[in-house]
């Protein structure tokens, strides 16, 4: 037997001190499994005092992560402290620098730093390891590092943040607003007190930062992304969505184009019948096109103590077994450059929400200002307007908007918003119109009389 | 750089040909990312003249695959023969003896003779991969090597045979007979000629035998597994099961019970609203249920061409990284023994169709019947004949059956088969009842508060 992998983990919050159930829990299955025992040898977080359910008395005590990660006592270590910058970052440098591989759950520094630490990581030799840090206790990084290194990838797409995916859900299953369920969340502790960072997409962006480095083999660009939130979805979109077929989703989409990488968030359409329309609450759910393996799609935790923390513990195990790969696969120095595609040569269907004053003209109006754009609308439904539906007017007198739906055949991103920039101007609806994406996903390829 | 990694490829049908077309086209995308050549040095088939759409030209070719596999020209032999016996063990135990690693797509092989050959490769310290053994492009054996490490697993089961999962999807999606949609199946070469082997659930079974051992870490075993095929699904219950909220797919099942292993294969009711339910046509799903990580859903494409290519080739690129692990995960002299729980302990709930003779005192029987057992009824529905549906009988008359499908709450298999027998004994149904099992799926998690 190898003798024992010491590690020193920073950060003892919720996916800390699962971390140490499992390691404590799991440990005679770790041994028999991994042949080779996994030890904490040193701890740090900003209280010592409080209760974490593991026993901590025989562990070494470190009130600055930054000499935890340089103790020579240590081989691994393990930053569970978040955050892009300050102490997080420090001590993931200090720890590379020392010549110690790098486990961290931590997505805001890789989407921020990601390549700085891997050039620093492979410089010295050392793991940089993240699987915990996109999507949670589903092997994405793996499946992307590892199982996929033969494909090119196309296209990586998924839902990223189980809250958001919570809220959407409730949202649909029980006919409520988007304010109301999220204040419901928040009481519950579901969603933070400032949910921006989930609710406005920016979460997601930073997962999808990290998967599309993988997936293309560039250098992470978190800020190349174009960020959409959810909260401008309301009952009519879900109810009109439901009606035409689809469920909305907030999705995090990476994809390569012909004039470079499409990389976006938003709230998108998916057809109802699908698999990633069924990944519901707080699970989520990551597809990968690629050109051989076809197409993935991985559902599962994407946050909690327990799954975060097996994730993590996956990473560990691969270094106890001795396995060292680039941390983005590729080797930093052959990554190529990110060029962003642009949003406005997005091709795509679109679902479009118009509040349309009922008078005479104001069909035709609209018709016309996408006709010349040459946009050709699939179907259309006008809604009968509820008084509790907000966005659709209360009343179907005359004079007050009636709520129209559009769902447009594949066009571009600049018609579609060129169309409806006009329709606003011409003062033909009540309100800005509500455009989303339909998502086009993968269509199962037919059998090729394979075996099996 | 590394010295190029040299391989050796016997069998050349649609995987092996699919790997030298990946192989060709994927050079420059490979040498990049794993930093090493990957060169085929050797093959055999066969029949040489074949046109495989590749330039064999410059491959040593080989009539003998027992001779490639010995051949000290090549470090890594690909085994794409198929068949548990014959040609294909000869060749890869030579190919283990001679200290080379082994990569190969063989599930009948592995479920059949794995843990032996197991033995030879860790004795010679190779390799054993064999991840396109299993749902082909899908990355289930990594998962539950590597990312489930840590993880006790409680319960693996999925839709592992494509052609089954295309006979059942398109019976339910077109209301069509398994017979009729076989025989279309068998037209266009989705289905063989003689279509037990994955009708009948065998293939399904081969494949369950090898994740149950990895998932469990036990000795594999094949002869272990209760199998059912999908020859006995009709219209009739595949209307019913929708009706009330359910999909029938074949599934196989490994699951860890107080009394040892359930393993089974079985056409399984699993709800409408789930994402396996969506996993259709011949795209393979499998699910991971572990302590930690909690409930996985891998989907993906189960065969063809392109992705078991891509699978065997993740395997080589492990070797080339250097990466050899455990075939098994655990040391093969510490896998468990294998014990098998008695199927009559299985726990559920089912569904029941039974054809009823529409006398006074039929329905009341098989009510005793099911009371005696302590089995509680959760719905019942007396389905209205139709012409068109075999199974159910053609009129309405006084005499003829009536279908009555029942959903049970949860209880036996040793319960629910006994009060089968003794209505059936009673004489108050037409023919034997039809009995599935519902299987049940794992609920989301409530959110935990976990960032995320």
């Amino acid at each position: 037997m190898q003798h024992p992998l010491k590690l020193g983990i920073a950060g003892l919050g919720t996916v800390g001190a699962g971390l140490l159930h499992l390691l404590a829990h799991q440990k005679r299955h770790l041994d028999r499994r991994v042949g080779r025992q996994i030890v904490v040898a040193g701890i740090s977080a900003r209280t010592k005092a409080k209760d974490r359910g593991v026993d901590l008395s025989n562990i070494t005590w470190f009130d600055d992560p930054v000499k935890l990660a340089e103790d020579p006592n240590i081989e691994v270590f393990v930053e569970l402290i978040g955050g892009a910058d300050g102490v997080a970052k420090a001590a993931v440098e200090a720890a590379l620098r020392a010549g110690k591989h790098v486990v961290t759950a931590n997505k805001a520094l890789l989407a921020e730093h990601g390549v700085a630490l891997a050039e620093l990581a492979e410089e010295h030799r050392v793991a940089l390891n993240f699987e915990a840090a996109v999507a949670g206790g589903i092997p994405v990084i793996k499946t992307l590092r590892e199982s996929l290194s033969a494909n090119e990838v196309h296209r990586v797409y998924g839902i990223l943040n189980g809250t958001c995916n919570y809220i959407l859900t409730t949202m649909t299953d029980e006919a409520r607003s988007f304010d109301d369920v999220l204040k419901e969340a928040q009481a519950h502790g579901y969603a933070e007190a400032d949910p921006t960072f989930d609710v406005g997409g920016f979460d997601t962006a930073h997962k999808l930062a990290i998967l599309a480095s993988l997936a293309f083999g560039t250098r992470v660009s978190f800020d190349q992304i174009d960020v959409e939130g959810i909260e401008t979805i309301t009952e009519a979109d879900i109810e009109a969505a439901a009606d035409m077929g689809y469920c909305i989703k907030l999705l995090g989409v990476a994809m390569q184009t012909k004039s470079g990488i499409e990389a976006r968030v938003n709230p998108a359409m998916v057809p109802k019948h699908s698999a990633i329309a069924e990944v519901s609450g707080v699970t989520n759910g990551v597809a990968i096109d690629a050109n051989y393996c076809g197409s993935l799609l991985l559902v599962g935790p994407g946050a909690g103590a327990r799954s975060t923390a097996s994730a993590v513990a996956s990473d560990i195990v691969d270094i106890a077994r001795g396995k060292i790969l680039a941390p983005f696969l590729t080797p930093t120095r052959n990554l190529k450059a990110y060029t962003k595609a642009k949003i406005g040569a997005h091709k795509g269907a679109y679902y479009v929400r118009l509040s349309v004053y009922d008078r005479p003209g104001g069909m035709a109006a609209i018709a016309k200002r996408m006709g010349d754009r040459e946009i050709s609308i699939e179907s259309m439904v006008q809604r009968r307007p509820r008084a509790s539906l907000p966005g659709i007017g209360a009343h179907q007198d005359t004079g007050t908007p009636a709520a129209v739906v559009l769902i447009t055949h594949e066009t571009t991103e600049e018609a579609i918003r060129g169309a409806v920039d006009a329709i606003e101007k011409d003062g033909k609806v009540s309100e800005r119109p509500q455009v989303i994406r339909i998502e086009k996903l993968h269509e199962n390829a037919a059998p090729d009389g394979a075996e099996g």
